[in-house]
């Protein structure tokens, strides 16, 4: 456990005990970071601000998958790939797809259940933060998730063949079409969830977690305010990076900073981040850019970033709190 | 196999090769009744319309049990109580529950696939008769399928305490507050669905199925245009009763027939449908109430009526076509 800090009053809207750290996160690498340090921080004193440019309406339902992976990896639910639920059956979207109907994105049948409870109480005039909430006190999750906005932010892919929402991009294509820009439809009418930047100018450590910059912590970062209020922050600002020996842990990362025209490395990542963060974490496997990484004017930390389990999860988030 | 009769231009907007016969069916009687039918009809020659009154919105979702419960049926997917899928899950449904939805009314994992599947279509802009259409015909029940209207038809329960939804009487309560009457919100709007006129025109013979009268029946017989469609074939509209006697084979109908002031009986059952229809099947047990039945003005057809296996069903719907 970390030392708890000394009793800070805690500002308004920010729900939980006791706000120490934040962390920024998207999809998997996000969730099993927050995992780790759910796991070494004091009772609620984790705040995790979630992406929703991911979500969508499918089957009619509000789907927030990057949010849904937080609460199921913290209540101790997740499927083995990083999403979904564990040992969940697909018998719903076995007779959706012998219908006829969309079956490119898979819904397990407890994963409908969330997001039959979410579409009907956003329809009946609940927040998406509200809901959030709900769930995460009856899951038990130890944290305060927070979306990063209540107000519909959807990422939109732009390729050499025209615009595409990001999960037919991500799912439905398998992220093949290169990336030449990235959109954010609704970014200009987007407020910060209420307490998000309440957490973030409270957080003892605010954290970066390992996931894509451009998919996943871009759209967190585009809502009113928050830029702003990392970047002012920069010296407890720390970032883990998705990368490790210039491959991604997971998903396109790679090929993206490529067609985005950034290093495809830790350093390429570093850079992109250099402006909000004064602390950039690297893989050991990276040591030898510790240097490049100072020259950008952050400390660098080099430690084992790869989570493969509870052990290496907690060691990093250690590393990333205490360093 | 009964003879096909001979051919016959099939009328506008009728699916199937050859009306020949129109069940009229509610819940779960209707639906084994009209499986039997199907089993010893020519292929397409069976057109089945259905009760929507106890239609309703949950989860978000637009559900149709009976409707429901007569594709499953002649799909062969039905589950053992007669309503929802086989083996199916619940998962969907335990999360709702566990997170505070409303658990009152059971949803397997596959039934929400349909239901998924209904809302979307539906919302659009699809009939809710072009859905169940292209269900049937995906699950090949061999017979048409017609909701009774596409317009919105609510049966509304009125108890000494006010008025209550359908579902939410019937299973919210279990059907025991008693029934004073019946109220069928939507049907001064409620126009039949396309076909449902034309096959009850062109049938060769038309059942009233074993289905509650006041739950099943009237709310089917009340959309405009039905009932006199139906009394202008009197002679060809044999009813089977749902009463053996004295007991209603499922459902709450022997109350009903005693709080709405009906005899609770067969016979109060055939006097009540004798204005729509010249022959009544009575049950071996109520072979003694023949000659009252045929006082009435109708034929009376006695014989085993209760439906436990396909032979039954089979030799039921053969005595009721053929006699």
């Amino acid at each position: 456990m970390l030392r708890p800090v000394g009793k800070r009053r805690r500002p308004d809207g920010v729900r939980g005990a006791r706000v120490t750290v934040v962390i920024l996160a998207g999809g998997i690498g996000g969730a099993r970071f927050a995992l780790g340090a759910r796991d070494v921080l004091p009772t609620n004193a984790l705040t995790i601000v979630g992406n929703v440019g991911d979500d969508l309406e499918h089957w009619g339902l509000a789907v927030s998958p990057d949010i849904d992976t937080i609460l199921y990896t913290l209540a101790g639910r997740v499927g083995p790939l990083g999403w979904g639920v564990v040992e969940d059956s697909r018998s719903a979207l076995g007779v959706v797809s012998a219908l006829g109907g969309p079956d490119w994105f898979i819904l397990g049948d407890a994963d409908v259940g969330l997001h039959l409870v979410r579409t009907e109480r956003l329809r009946a005039g609940a927040t998406l933060s509200s809901v959030v909430e709900d769930v995460g006190r009856r899951w038990r999750v130890g944290a305060t998730i927070l979306p990063a906005t209540d107000d519909r932010l959807r990422t939109v892919i732009v390729t050499a063949d025209g615009e595409v929402g990001f999960q037919e991009w991500f799912v439905g294509r398998r992220a093949a079409p290169p990336v030449v820009a990235l959109r954010l439809d609704g970014v200009a009418e987007a407020r910060p969830a209420p307490g998000v930047l309440e957490a973030i100018g409270a957080a003892r450590r605010i954290v970066l977690a390992p996931s894509n910059p451009f998919l996943s912590l871009d759209p967190i970062l585009a809502v009113e305010g928050i830029r702003a209020s990392i970047a002012a922050r920069r010296d407890d600002v720390v970032a883990v990076s998705p990368i490790i020996a210039g491959r991604a842990v997971k998903g396109p990362l790679g090929e993206m900073l490529d067609s985005l025209g950034h290093e495809r490395s830790a350093l390429g990542v570093a850079r992109y981040l250099a402006p909000l963060c004064g602390t950039f974490v690297l893989d050991e496997a990276d040591r030898d850019l510790a240097g490049a990484v100072e020259a950008l004017g952050m400390r660098a930390i080099v430690t084992a970033t790869l989570m493969v389990d509870d052990a290496t999860r907690r060691a990093l988030a250690r590393a990333v709190l205490e360093g």
